[in-house]
């Protein structure tokens, strides 16, 4: 099972890829998509889907798993970000590929245990489960990474369900 | 001077297509995108940037006036319309057709004449200014030919004022 994270946002829009291999899971690819902040917001949007597309062509990811985007901070920034998931999750349906979305809570509560936990907290914990030499120092890519190992510390409950159940995880 | 007016949904999103001649302003096309709740968003907003890409090959706007999103509503509802405007940014940006944004506010000034005009105040002022025989009963459709409205209203004071200042309008 391949996930691709995706923290959206227009000037930062964070990727992470994680593999969940038999001895753990592994980070493929990680990294920010920037949009530059003179042009105007459609041909930023545009451009992001692009790179998305790009992204998305080349690793071939199972599942991308995007941040669910919570409308409690300033307006303008709450705005960008939407615009940015919507981009995000047209990329993904237009390749086929299932999207899964989390809240950021959802994702700390999975990475380290709790929902409150802070930035350097969650780097810590990606770094570690991922088993990377140094921490990853940009948010957008710790978060990114951080949504990729929530959905897939949580995918084999989910497949087990569903197995079950007859129900699509 | 040919305007789109789009007003951005994910359940419903509003289009009406407007020309300045000479006589006046005259209603070109107006109608509205429905996507089926029942699909994943990511499906929703690929469906929608699809149509909006047909409206556009189709119809060959000069620009597209978009709404601008206020997130004063619900949070799950400004989360869809922001993911849905960012598609339409992306479906103008995408033909290289110049977008311009209008808050619902500035939208009433421009074509009631006042900032807190109600929806049928807006609805017959639009049937009026377009000769409409009778008024768009569907608001997201009566919105969208506002936007269209709004902009080519303040256009031509725009263009004048861009042609002595030499910055685009």
């Amino acid at each position: 099972m391949f996930a691709l994270g995706v923290d959206p946002g227009l000037s930062r829009c964070g990727y992470g890829a994680v593999v969940r291999e038999r001895s753990g899971l592994r980070a493929v690819a990680a990294g920010v998509i920037r949009t530059p902040p003179d042009q105007p917001v459609g041909e930023r949007l545009a451009a992001l889907l692009a790179e998305l597309r790009s992204l998305l062509a080349e690793l071939g990811p199972d599942v991308v798993a995007v941040e669910r985007v919570l409308f409690q901070a300033n307006a303008r920034t709450a705005m960008a970000v939407g615009q940015a998931s919507g981009v995000a999750l047209v990329a993904a349906a237009e390749r086929g590929c299932p999207v899964a979305q989390y809240s950021p809570n959802e994702v700390k509560q999975a990475v380290v245990g709790y929902g409150s936990a802070s930035k350097p907290q969650v780097q810590r914990m990606v770094q570690a489960l991922l088993g990377l030499d140094e921490r990853p120092r940009q948010p957008d890519t710790a978060d990114a990474l951080a949504l990729a190992v929530c959905h897939l510390s949580g995918a084999p409950l989910r497949a087990a369900v569903a197995a079950k159940t007859g129900v699509a995880p």
